[in-house]
């Protein structure tokens, strides 16, 4: 067989199946067999006209497979072997990468090349650029259906709380628990948060958040979080917070819940918002309250991929509760038609190949 | 004498010379007889209503002199010693100075005693409280018109640099060379700084900000100063930014001039800005472009002020360039009216006593 | 009653009871009246000989109970609060302790005053010296049994595992599982730390350790333990390495361990080793391997304290499984003997009031 | 022309010319063609058996010139730019590349290829691996006798600085100003070091010290340096110490001349030692005095070359100062002989083709 399926946007606002040539590889690339993927939100604001891809782009960048074939400069993978690869596939050369900023290779969130510069993975075979540092070997210990979500839900909501810089029993809020919120919450436990407030409203993903390590939850439709956070932590609010949501109002939220030297840590895309984001000058000290904002783009490489899957491998928690739906790769338009419209109660569907 | 002269704030908009009792020490405290002190425009936005003090604060918090009277439980300084008090003198003891948010002490901003929650130091005497980690010595080799930059000026200046994380070579802007900018741009050069773009548009300060170690003076009078940078930064932008000016123009340019991975540090007051500070999303990579948001309050501490006394006394910068204009403290008000007024270029005035 | 009784070490080699004034307090103080305390290893080599203590010395520094006294300048504590005070009672304002060195308050190892510098806690009263700054609530939720081990236990061997600069994933090495290994084993748990090597050849002591947070257990009796780990490992080492111990080999087996780039913290006390400690050179790229070694002592302040204790409050771990005997005080000399003989299985012997 | 001239180590202990062919690039590659290059104390170790290389080995790993050929895979440079390699090549994509260890790269000091792995640079023509990542152009604000201080001299001292953890006015002490130590003292410059304690008892390098930013000279010649440095600073110490020398006397004298909290930074090689290092444990403080230890080698990459780069340019400091002899290539044996013995006052020969 020399092509292939793959999930495609044919045009803003529309999907589809296109075939297409199963890749060959560069010099320093692999070329998977996939077997299981993620489909991602991000996805469905790419389609909705978020990013300016042409027609016929294969989407998707959370995935995993069986090596297929081995670019001429790459050593050290076997066919057959069972690999990942992060959503971001930075060069590891250029001064950016050099600089430890690998999500901004060659320049501003240059590290996303999947559907954004080259066709993504959500397809029956994808390449993994410069595959000696991106492409990770898959433990016996960890599971596919585990393992496709260190690809970007883990590493993207545990460099939200990296970010947060907590010493050993900081209180945290984080705002919304949707995929990449709930990770957030993850990290916050695996970085020895003590108090962990989840905002949520959705029960079965405050219970999820209860089961990532989260210690209380606040329900935004009972009263204003904020309001509610600084009440439960006598007045004074929190060492950190989470912005997992990508709208002003929590953004603005983190920055008011934060107590004087805290950190706002944003992963949410803000990239549907016309508007500056918003810093409230009298939460913000007049500009010196020692507080701090930090953003960033999913962390990739084999190294953090091969570190996630050890932590997985730990057994301290499990990424799969968060698949609240399957289906085989047959049926991918109906899974992201569900993503798209948030419907079921859906969190992350998974798609079998 | 058991009274002296202060300058306070009489109402709102309004100055003037009181006599007050010379106060007596608490047991914590050190009552320092003055003998050189700073005009700070902080205290302009006193008097212009920016902070609630009631009439008669006695305003000022950059000053220094010799000891007078010792508190009962200080130990370690001798009556007649010449000693100096950062414009931040914090507890030490409560959670915030003891996570190292030393001007948050007690909560948002809460260091800064002097004015805003008790007379400040432009005095004849003032009081030195927790004197034990507040007073520092002030060694024979840095002359007293030096030393009182460290109170606030260089404390801050260089807390501005300090929060830009500058690896060896970087780059840095620095918007506005006003005296806590110039004290940035020594700051920036001390950290070891490769290319410093100090925007400034008065010749005086330009001048300064050369001999300080800036290596391209940015004028903003002749173009956009976010576009002059990236110009001569080959369309990249630099690695680090500091707002020293407290507009909002200021602060989005600081964030606009910074490349992915950047850090923007804030030692502007932005307490006249009646609106939230914006955040351009496209120049934040729409929240994920590794950006960092840094703020603060001048650092105190005795610790600190010895180690910018050991600067200051190695001879590779000289604060007292920036003392623009001298008067006895008879004559204060007009060194007051000068600053209100910024006329004749003015810097910072000293005050001898 | 004005009299109460203390365990002292009434001269090298010997313990007994002994009968003293019950303290008042100065001003910065707080008397508190003991109702739970735990005997340290540490005070067995001060009986030994390890510290140069005048006779009639009260031991102990793990230790709370209920405030009876409050200084004449302390705030915010109430008579018959529950409260705990960290081994470790730092002025909080020299020098050092303004520079985050609190343990090394005045000077090297300075911090630690409790037998040290003045009559330590297992005595039915104790004073808790800056108590503003050192004394710590305990808050309901957390039992005194599980608080009292915040004391020295925790707080050290978290301290251990935060000197290794842990990035989420890393593996490490843990070498000897006494009280205070287990506690650094539970603190890499904490701070994100994959695979947990835990060198312990006692069974109830590796069952612990697994509880905690180790995944593998190195039976050092079985086999150099450097050796095993390496073959665990695919012979590359582990990203950090804690001396648990105090013992010359278990010093080099952590810089033998720990691959190119790799931290090892050192927690164990090494007074008892007549010789300097060897840095092996080929383990250590002569100098060159990119390694680095931390040192350290308990951290205190109540700052600290109350964040141990909201951690604990999250019931992410039980450190009253360190229990392992308990004695009311009449019976502390038998408590303090059984530590000294190390019998029994001995971990920590609790002292109840 | 298809051979060239290159510097060898024929046998243990002897050198030669050897006529070799011009390398041919693959695909990663680019061959330049020599300009300048300094000789390095290093290559008279490998020349006296420290490094196991196979007779014929080329010599040499500090050196620049133009761009001859670049291979298939490289893209960004141009025949005949100006162009610089840093001592250590690494491959920036295995796991210590990506954990930022780039010099143990692959494994311990994996990253110095040059003589202990491939030809060095001390040759007509040399090849530079990965030069995409390593390959640095040299801006014309540049001269090429300074810029080739880049390649490792200046790259390692400021290493050496940079582990010292400074703040703004700590206190530091340097053992040995040659060409390493003299680098180290410009980096403890440039990172705002106040007092610089430079130990070294040969005039024209405590000149060189002096003019590099030393503000006190220590002559081990007139007593033990540590108490030397002691006495001027009031008995306490200083706040970091650089090992720049390879000796077990100046390591233990880094870890007593610090003080509590103080950071030992290792740059010296001490594979000449047969005995592990010894770490007094006294002034260790048993192992508990918050002490630490850092090691490295020369950091290398393009982005970090340029930041070299762009601090020279600013004229703060001039490294050609450390150029005490010239010879043309054919004379290279000469400038050999006198770095192996150290005549002449020699701090760093440089050699131009």
């Amino acid at each position: 067989m020399s092509t292939m399926r793959a999930l495609v946007m044919t045009e803003v606002g529309k999907t589809g199946i296109a075939e297409k040539p199963i890749p060959e590889p560069g010099p320093d690339d692999v070329i998977v067999r996939t077997t299981h993927a993620l489909i991602c939100t991000s996805d469905t604001h790419t389609v909705a006209g978020a990013l300016p891809v042409p027609p016929g782009r294969t989407l998707g960048h959370e995935a995993l497979g069986l090596v297929h074939a081995i670019g001429s400069n790459v050593t050290g993978f076997a066919e057959g072997q069972r690999v990942a690869v992060n959503a971001i596939t930075p060069c590891f050369r250029c001064r950016y990468c050099q600089a430890g900023f690998t999500s901004q290779c060659g320049g501003p969130l240059g590290g996303y090349k999947y559907t954004g510069q080259v066709d993504g993975n959500m397809a029956e075979y994808f390449t993994v650029p410069y595959a000696m540092a991106n492409l990770a070997p898959v433990p016996d210990s960890v599971s596919s259906e585990a393992a496709v979500y260190a690809c970007d839900m883990l590493s993207t909501g545990f460099m939200g709380a990296e970010h947060c810089y907590l010493r050993l029993g900081d209180s945290i809020a984080i705002f919304a628990q949707g995929a990449v919120g709930l990770c957030a919450t993850i990290g916050a436990t695996l970085l020895g948060a003590a108090r962990i407030f989840a905002v949520e409203s959705i029960p079965k993903r405050q219970e999820l958040a209860r089961t990532f390590g989260a210690t209380d939850i606040i329900d935004f439709t009972e009263g204003d979080p904020v309001e509610q956070i600084k009440e439960a932590t006598g007045g004074e609010g929190v060492d950190a917070a989470i912005e997992a949501f990508g709208f002003p109002q929590t953004w603005e939220a983190c920055i008011r819940v934060t107590k004087a030297g805290g950190r706002v840590s944003n992963i949410g895309y803000h990239g549907e918002n016309p508007n500056p984001l918003p810093v409230p000058l009298d939460a913000f000290g007049m500009g010196m309250a020692d507080k701090s904002i930090h953003t960033g783009l999913c962390p990739g490489g084999n190294d953090r991929m091969q570190r996630l899957f050890a932590l997985i491998g730990t057994g301290r928690f499990d990424p799969t509760l968060m698949t609240t739906h399957t289906f085989a790769f047959d049926d991918v338009l109906e899974g992201f038609r569900l993503m798209q419209a948030k419907e079921d109660g859906v969190i992350k569907p998974l798609i079998v190949f």
